[in-house]
């Protein structure tokens, strides 16, 4: 008919990655049926879709599991990210998810997918950085599967372990506090030097691509969080806003950050005074912990962690997700989005 | 210098997928270092890479982890396989290694790569197709990963749980009888009539296209098989001369098949009975359980499997890895390879 638009399908960019996954995840746990195989042992899913990681209970412990991916092209290049760094890297997202949850990462299961073309060398490269890092952080290799692929990707499967119930998303409160355990916008600072070819001092180069290349996940300062008895954190991977717009949509409730509070290294600064706000809201790949706790709470845990941490601002009882900045003049803006979409 | 050829750098492709695996098997297990996590909560590792999944053993019980990919164009076309039956396949294959160490699935992870111009009501499918395997064997989809991909690529983690020792792939010994659960080829004869459009008739066409389609993880002939004293078993995915190779090469042993023991569904024999025992020994994605026995413990355990299995040779203290075909006129002829090369 003329005049009639008439939309057949609809196709995954029109939904976007966090709508596919709510879509997705709600169909997993609705629609789930069968026996349980695990209730013969006493395991009992504690942690389901929409965590940094699944966790269930067992009479050894609670065991938690998670998964990541990098496919060439969208989430790296071979330019800015060498085959080692790239081994180390994702190992490192999947260690910074246990983290997230307290816990101590365990067995990894590793799957690439690889064109013909592909130089030995390098997957050898790949899996030296894998194993540094497994080495750093106590993460054994133990399986996994190569298979052919016109692009390259690299799937890292992960197990860990803590004692007693994991540190989630969903149990912000307005009151709260929120902080972070390190410097944001680092990481991105990092790639935006190798991508534009920035001209900053050397030592400015070196600590912003070493921040890039070589992310400390933070099990300590997990371990630390849930033993002061923070019950609320994840890892920030995407970026502060829409991390933090993640973990308010989870619980609830909205946020108001400080941008003043926000912790800039002098590096970051120094090589990017005009941006390095930008980068340590949305430039991800930092793998530090965000968290919220009462201030009394807070108070506590906040001396103890021994690389330092941020108070950056409160949770509060606002639209469910909403992340406001508050600008050093007071000026307010809604910094949050749906998350960072892979697929716009 | 003329007439002297200098190679610079080793594709994946000159080395082979069983190649590579070997390698960054070897390295993972030999450049381990670090702390063991798991030893404050007694984890053990029990299985390392190799097998059919990893295991470890917990004051819970026996843990298994596997995963397993599939690429679009590689593994799959949409042409051969719809999304639902995709689905029902990706997660079919993943619980056939936890079958093969006599385990019940518990939790998966998906990992979804796709284009965004991708259908998002056949990803809905996709899942329906997991849900469907899952409500019948017990699997909990509790997390994973969507990621953009310029092709679809569907990587599922899978734990498993169980009393006791898994089955092994390097516990064969000489004098073993070789065995499977079930008719074998008749999913590689499904692959078969698609793609070349044959004229074979609708029953066996629904036979095997269902084969194909809709492949049963033998879980139950797993338990059933650790419960009465096997010791030795892998899924057959690849086809039984290239797993049974791998066995073999597993064990240190050689392997003998006689022809007119390979069990052959008369549905695929009536449709292709020039190449079903071609089928029978190269088709892969059967997802039957390959186990090997002394004499006595395998005349207790074929009576007691419900859907029958079948004795098709022996193992034999020959070169590691060889698989040796018998014809019914006594000939001999060696058919193992080194494992099916995505990579060739």
């Amino acid at each position: 008919m003329p005049g009639r638009k008439v939309i057949l399908t609809m196709q995954v960019k029109d939904l976007g990655e966090f709508g596919l996954i709510n879509r997705l995840n709600a169909m997993v746990t609705g629609e789930r049926r069968g026996p349980d195989n695990g209730s013969a042992y006493a395991f009992r899913l504690l942690v389901d879709t929409g965590d940094d990681t699944a966790a269930w209970s067992t009479a050894a412990a609670t065991e938690l599991c998670t998964t990541d991916t990098v496919v060439e092209g969208v989430h790296f290049t071979r330019e800015t990210t060498p085959w080692h760094d790239l081994g180390w890297k994702s190992l490192a997202s999947n260690i910074s998810d246990i983290a997230a949850m307290g816990g101590l990462p365990l067995y990894a299961l590793i799957t690439l997918g690889l064109p013909p073309e592909t130089d030995v060398a390098g997957i050898e490269e790949l899996y030296r950085g894998m194993l540094e890092i497994g080495a750093e952080y106590g993460v054994a290799i133990v399986g996994g599967d190569v298979v052919r692929s016109p692009v390259v990707f690299i799937t890292v499967a992960l197990t860990g372990v803590r004692s007693g119930a994991p540190l989630l998303r969903a149990t912000a409160r307005p009151g709260d506090q929120a902080a972070v355990t390190g410097w944001l916008g680092s990481s991105g600072g990092g790639l935006k030097l190798m991508l534009e070819k920035a001209a900053v001092s050397e030592p400015a180069a070196t600590f912003l691509r070493e921040a890039h290349r070589r992310p400390q996940p933070a099990v300590a300062e997990g371990q630390l969080l849930a033993r002061s008895g923070v019950l609320t954190a994840m890892d920030v991977s995407d970026g502060l806003a829409d991390d933090l717009s993640k973990l308010c949509l989870s619980s609830g409730v909205a946020a108001r950050v400080y941008a003043d509070r926000v912790p800039i290294h002098p590096r970051l600064q120094e090589a990017f005074p005009d941006s390095c706000l930008e980068l340590a809201l949305h430039g991800g790949e930092d793998y530090l912990l965000l968290f919220t706790a009462p201030a009394p709470v807070m108070a506590q845990v906040m001396p103890a962690l021994p690389a330092g941490a941020a108070v950056i601002g409160e949770i509060t009882a606002g639209p469910a997700g909403q992340v406001t900045l508050i600008a050093a003049d007071g000026s307010e803006q809604v910094v949050s989005r749906a998350g960072w979409d892979h697929f716009g």
